[in-house]
């Protein structure tokens, strides 16, 4: 029984606070790491708030790429979830870390499906049964917001 | 030095394929799960893939909660990362998976930012720091597809 995919938990600590602060770059980091994963970008929600921090969400084919960044603590909490063997979510997580230029960081790596049990996997790959729904085109995309 | 909030994993398993492949459901339990959190609700971004299977993210005043659904496996990825001592990322979990009629269910719970340094929170709350962002009404929400 295979895992369907790998969720990385990665701490940036020591990054500047501007780059933080910068709700467009980090919004085109986040995009970025994740097309250095090999994944596809479907869509985003990000925020920035007062009177700092930025949020931003992507929502990929693959699963999602987070970032939250508190610049007062020169601190960002990402995460990045893929499935499939074509992407590398630990590869997401690096180029962020590159792009806002932490100090250091920390990656805990989760695989994630390790408990199905063979019964509910009979018949049917778990990474290929995914993947085959992300083969086609967007047929909706809802967003909304409260 | 405190941690900025806590970051819930959540593997479930066993779920009926039709909650699970149900677009406007999934969106409705993530944002109620969100609310038994405790949590505010700025916006999402959702997907629903072809043959099957629902991609859901919510952007919360206090981090994010997401959902990935894999119907044909009866399985579930989620997870919540909730900041600030008034919410609790726990029940979002407990209340998506009574939702979604898992079988079984595990939780991972990870403290974010227990790597800080004094020198780096030194006159800062990382807590109150963050949560202080979040008083104000929605300055900037961008999305926008591709």
């Amino acid at each position: 029984m295979s895992h369907v995919g790998v969720h990385c938990i990665m701490e940036l600590y020591g990054c500047p606070l501007e780059l933080l602060d910068d709700h467009a770059f980090i919004q085109r980091s986040l995009k970025d790491a994740a097309e250095k994963a090999g994944a596809t970008w479907l869509g985003q929600a990000s925020h920035r708030f007062e009177p700092q921090g930025v949020t931003a969400l992507g929502l990929l084919a693959e699963s999602h790429i987070t970032v939250h960044t508190w610049p007062e603590l020169g601190y960002a909490a990402a995460d990045c979830f893929t499935c499939g063997d074509h992407t590398i979510a630990e590869e997401a997580c690096r180029h962020l870390a590159r792009q806002l230029r932490a100090e250091r960081s920390e990656i805990v790596r989760i695989p994630r499906a390790l408990g199905l049990k063979p019964a509910e996997v009979e018949g049917v790959d778990p990474v290929e049964a995914h993947m085959c729904s992300h083969t086609v085109e967007v047929e909706q995309f809802a967003m909304g917001q409260g």
